[in-house]
């Protein structure tokens, strides 16, 4: 009868729960939609719904970490924006939650849970001090200091896909210019791949495919997408120098095409980097690192508080 | 008779070195030249001098702490890179001073120093996270997280003077390209002024008295020194979403000719600026502010381990 703690991914396509143990071994989990045309009450529902079943009566739960998407102010577990789930802005979803299942419910931003989880028992089990990227259709970030999540004062640190990369570039949705996402991202990948004529409705697993094969355009994308991720990492290692890095999400499997072109920027613009032992890899735990990272929250948060 | 502690700052043209007490009053203070030509060992016979003669034998002496220019070594006390005091490099300096006076030394980077004294009883101190730039010949960072300095795992963290700005600019020193340095110290201000023909052997202060005095071209260079400033600040609040950032050193008193442009630049380039309460503003212990925060180590370090 182990103690145990569900972890929820609220994504805007997919919503996971899992219940995953002390000693991180998931024990039960859950798949479905996030079924956003049913509207906000139903959506709330399917997570508590999800929750619910996980329960196991013999086995105590220590607690519930949902990530989502979005800016988080901790403080009232809002979500402040979100473009992938727009009607849960300004929207108390963490005490919704916590009021339909009679139980505390820690809120956080999808990577920052990510992050939590590589920590907890994925690539950074052996540090209590790392940052990894996202690389999805956008770029997320989350920064794991002293073995926690780096919050800032009203919970939206580590907001890496918007760091400058190119001073005038691409206009973003956050405001800026040359976002590191408009440049990184599978989305940045194919508008690249479209603006060199290499097709209009590709997708960046084909583009992944045509670099793979050799094509020259194709391989170019890729070295542009490590470029501009090298030009960041190099900005993280000079300003954290924290032993390691971490890079995961769906762009992942494409590590091979832009590694290379990655790591020497790295090298060539950062001198922490040089100096250092400083380890950039690849994230081990795919997209179950949110699920773990979720249920690790409460578990964390039980023995910070000593009533564990 | 009050517990005190000795603060020491050792720059590459000065060495300075006070007594200062558990509440912030600084008891006794010496200053003097770092007589870098009279060799290694003339100038730690200066600093163990300097710090001799502002002991009290009827108090208490808690600790030394010494600010230096460069990278360290935190586990070692080495500096490993330092423009400004090349032959201390690789030397053992914290360990040398330490053995002359019979005492342990905490040896930290100048910029980390001055972050800690302004948290400690400067403009930092309603706050235990922010964010120091100083702007002198140079930009340095000092990055202080939950009331400490954030030292990475080699004791390298905030080289935010090595933020790329312009990821084909002016090469720097540290084998970057588009440093912040290059666009925002009093040296970026005095070579934009040569490359805009306002004078080959103008200084940073001449230039500022032209902008001051309405001169068109030297005001642009302190909107570009902001503008420069302004994008570096967007990154570091969308990383940490701390609540104060803190600006120091030579360049302070230009204040009203780059702070327009650069805040303008944050809120452009931020939504965690926009969408939050964060201050960007004055450091307010001038050039004092590395004399207390090298002070306040050895305070800070005898609380953390409770023989206070």
């Amino acid at each position: 009868m182990p103690d145990y703690s569900i972890g929820v991914d609220l994504g805007g396509t997919n919503l996971r729960a899992a219940a995953i143990d002390r000693s991180g071994k998931m024990l039960r989990k859950v798949s479905g939609s996030t079924n956003l045309s049913a509207g906000r009450d139903a959506v709330v529902s399917d997570i508590v719904a999800a929750i619910s079943s996980l329960r196991d009566g013999a086995d105590r739960l220590v607690g519930v970490g949902v990530g989502v998407p979005g800016f988080i102010i901790m403080e009232t577990g809002i979500i402040t924006d979100s473009p992938n789930l727009p009607f849960f802005v300004d929207f108390p979803i963490r005490d919704e939650i916590s009021k339909h299942l009679g139980l505390p419910v820690i809120l956080e931003n999808d990577a920052n849970a990510a992050a939590m989880g590589e920590k907890w028992i994925g690539a950074g089990r052996d540090v209590d001090d790392l940052v990894l990227l996202t690389l999805g259709t956008g770029i997320g970030g989350g920064i794991i200091t002293g073995g926690k999540v780096l919050h800032g004062f009203v919970g939206m640190a580590g907001e890496l896909g918007h760091l400058t990369i190119v001073p005038n570039g691409h206009p973003c949705g956050c405001g800026n210019q040359g976002c590191l996402e408009k440049y990184s991202s599978a989305t940045a990948i194919v508008c690249m791949a479209r603006s060199l004529s290499l097709g209009d409705n590709l997708t960046a697993e084909a583009v992944y495919h045509l670099a793979a094969g050799g094509d020259e355009k194709a391989r170019a994308i890729f070295t542009t997408m490590g470029q501009s991720l090298g030009q960041a990492l190099a900005m993280l290692v000079n300003i954290f120098n924290y032993p390691l890095y971490l890079l995961s999400g769906g762009m992942l499997p494409a590590w091979d095409l832009f590694a290379p072109a990655m790591l020497a920027e790295v090298r060539r613009r950062s001198y922490n980097f040089r100096a250092t032992n400083t380890r950039i890899e690849k994230a081990t735990l795919g997209n179950e690192a949110g699920l773990y990272g979720a249920a690790y929250l409460p578990l964390l948060q039980a023995v910070l508080q000593g009533h564990s």
